[in-house]
């Protein structure tokens, strides 16, 4: 066997090394990438996002994957599924990290038979339609965890990802926190980037490169398409989040701030997770309060970062902030400048398909719910009324993984009970869920004898969780039951992707 | 089907789900760690190595990975090896992506059978011994782009991991910037610890969590083992390195210099990798001082980078560096500091299984040779006297990529000629070569008729590259042939895996 180009005499086969494929002029460079082309520069830059779908070879019936950083400020989503459909592309399964009201244009796509099922999370009109049988075959309902989960364990294959990439050179190189569609961490993409077979990157602000420093690697993108826009500033990122002023709402902080400097856990080296809904903002207020007062300093804010968290870490209550999503302004611009504020990609955050997750080391985790139940058993997906409008988010993960999970809800909302004999939905089930904080008081769930010893005595309200469920019904009588049809129009996915629940269709 | 912690009732089958494994309790944590364990801490840390060798699973005729960032000063590989050798492992593969002088000690696990083979990167007293006949099968040589490649398409399947961590948290996440062994970047180890099945890392420097910024994720870290000393400082980065004083090398440098100002590249965006060799260090000077005096602001030096690439960026002449290596004290320091100095791994820096790398963006690189034929044939690995004594290093890769590559040797070194007909060793093939610069002339590949046009009339002392052969030889006359046994002791692979040469015992 001749080695040609260099006229050297190979072996077919060595032994001890196997059979020899030798060497050919062909192979020299990078297959994605043509060789030393004097042309250079824009290797992967296309002109249109018909024709990175094209080159992606896309075809009906494969999975598109977006990330949701952009929020309801994302134009990425709706203008790819207009190329889409109009490239008369059917059955397509959508894997986005969550939506927002701007994806309602989704319904449509539904309609027309250009996309057929969406897995990973939905949420608002899309969650309402889906509730009402619009989709042929069931939503999958993946946390943040579970859906980094399924795509390295090969569940959730997606062929094509299209990045909403905020700032990108001509190589792929694709960072958060520059350019005019700003969103500061890109945590939940990584993912994308590194499992979808093709990866497109949309943006409106391509930069020489490199684009350094960069969140998704030039390794890992196909093509990169510039547009005008990719997004609605003002929508992508709010201003400060506010503290709810709600006094019943700041009741229930103030007792969830309680609960875990009494936990056993508030001492230096504390980590906490608590997000940007107005309790929980509250919460952390009342907790950044006792941690000066009582000298602590902490070791991480993991999650969703805001500006308090932010503030919390350049006062020195912290030593980190690990960020997957940045909620606003301030978490966007510090991410950029500070390097304690780490961003961390979905699988870092939360995967159980990982060596270990952040998740694994948190203390705390202060999380929402729209119905606890008696077992301590918690949805967050679907409303009192039936009906889906909520994504999983980090819930189940950090659940699961910290020592102590706070549950916030005041026991009523509108005229119906929060706390009930039997959730819609599990979403995260009651043997991960710890206390239940409320306005009229708090339960500790049995299973936790140890907090249970901790709490008594100091002045917190502590109840039964049937107690609670009580309490409420007695203002609002008992809930009449949901017309649920036996159609299942969801699944809700365990973080292992096991099954916890299904959801059925509101009638 | 019941499922029974929630008391949920769930279909076995759903329609346009498939089969529904039921959530059970047991799959709440993270498999890797424990769940809500009141001890927290120190889930991965371990009391000794052969713990953590013995939890690896470590078997007879498994593949051991190693990374090369403590350089001369590395302690980690020959403790590695005393310990499984003390466990009584053979026939081990060794995967290091390098080795030093101060790794002679494997000869004598190799001599005890404790070791079988190494594939990845061989230098000095290895190298000598594999050129003896001392392994039963070949070397396998690869480049730094091969090695990442191999490990990314699973043609080198590494079993464990041993990552020598400078510094590291108790849950894993790696950075190589600060400790007592701090060596900057930690680009190597990248892939080792994404594709090795077990991942060690051994310390003298455990923080507390989280350890930010990392460079090696705790995701993809099995065990963290403290130890007294992973390396001696003094030998793991060199103090300044010293641009060559010798006045042919000088004239060399220059002609480097004069060629790459010549090229046609040498304009605003201009990108280079020219290495710590004594002429690469003078000829970066002397680029520097052109880039000054013709106000050129360059893009990115990318590789192996000095205190001399950490000032170039500081004076603005180029936007960022590309580290995969640090090579002394004011490279590391400099990557801790400046985020326009970026660490990158393997993959982003070489490998033809990316979707694109750094070298694929490369202007000018760089590169010496142990010998160049008349084919423009490189030769990197084996010495004029036919003895293996270096690896590979980014050589093919960045010939390769780059849109010069410009090949720097005296015409001769002792009494040999490094200008040949044929060279022992084919490392990089001629076709990827564009310039061979001597001290007394410089020869231009024949395939590149535009950058001969470029460099024409220019004062640069052009010449065909049998000239400078035939000049070697009439200094030193026609040099002996080499005495070269029938067994093949290494097979050197292309970067993307084809074979491209073999080297035979030296009798």
């Amino acid at each position: 066997m001749k080695n040609k180009p260099q006229g050297r005499v190979l072996p077919e086969k060595i032994e001890g090394y196997g059979v020899v494929r030798p060497y050919g002029l062909s192979s020299v460079h990078t297959p994605e990438i043509k060789g030393k082309d004097p042309s250079g520069s824009s290797r992967k830059v296309l002109s249109s996002l018909e024709e990175a779908f094209r080159r992606s070879e896309i075809r009906d019936g494969m999975t598109v994957s977006f990330h949701h950083h952009l929020r309801d400020g994302d134009l990425v989503v709706n203008m790819a599924l207009d190329v889409l459909a109009g490239m008369g592309i059917k059955d397509l399964i959508l894997a986005p990290s969550a939506l927002f009201p701007v994806h309602e244009d989704i319904l449509r796509h539904v309609r027309s038979g250009t996309v057929r099922s969406i897995q990973g999370s939905v949420n608002g009109p899309v969650g309402r339609a889906a509730s009402g049988g619009l989709f042929d075959v069931p939503i999958i309902l993946r946390s943040h965890g579970g859906r980094v989960r399924a795509m390295e364990t090969g569940e959730l294959a997606v062929d094509v990802a299209v990045l909403a990439a905020p700032t990108v050179d001509e190589m792929g190189n694709v960072s958060g926190v520059y350019g005019p569609s700003a969103c500061g961490s890109l945590g939940y993409a990584f993912a994308d980037a590194r499992y979808a077979k093709h990866v497109i990157a949309v943006t409106d602000n391509l930069v020489p490169y490199p684009a350094i420093p960069f969140s998704l690697p030039q390794t890992e993108v196909d093509w990169v398409v510039p547009v005008d826009r990719i997004g609605v500033p003002e929508k992508i990122v709010s201003g400060t989040l506010r503290i709810t002023r709600d006094p019943l709402r700041l009741v229930i902080a103030e007792q969830v701030a309680r609960v875990i400097e009494e936990s056993g856990l508030f001492e230096d080296g504390f980590s906490m997770q608590a997000g940007a809904g107005g309790i929980s903002l509250a919460a952390s207020a009342f907790v950044r309060e006792r941690m000066k007062a009582r000298g602590i300093t902490g070791s991480f804010i993991s999650g969703g970062i805001t500006g308090q968290s932010v503030e919390m870490l350049e006062e020195g209550l912290f030593t980190s902030l690990l960020d997957v999503q940045s909620f606003d302004l301030e978490a966007a611009a510090s991410l950029a400048r500070n390097p304690r504020h780490a961003e961390m990609g979905a699988s870092f955050y939360a995967s159980t398909a990982s060596k270990g997750c952040v998740v694994d080391m948190l203390d705390v985790a202060v999380l929402g719910a729209t119905q606890v139940d008696t077992s301590f058993n918690v949805n967050v997906n679907t409303e009192s009324d039936g009906v889906l409008l909520h994504g999983i988010g980090g819930h189940m993960d950090t659940a699961a993984g910290s020592r102590l999970s706070v549950i916030v809800t005041p026991l009523l909302r509108g005229r119906m009970p929060m706390v009930v004999d039997h959730v819609h939905t599990i979403t995260t089930p009651g043997e991960t869920v710890d206390v239940v904080v409320t306005e009229r008081g708090v339960a500790v769930n049995p299973r936790r004898k140890d907090l249970l010893e901790n709490l008594r005595g100091k002045g917190i309200p502590l109840l039964d969780i049937t107690d609670l469920k009580r309490m409420a019904e007695e203002m609002t009588g008992i809930p009449a039951p949901i017309p649920f049809g036996e159609r299942i129009i969801g699944v809700v996915e365990y973080r292992d992707g096991s099954v916890i629940d299904v959801i059925r269709q509101r009638l």
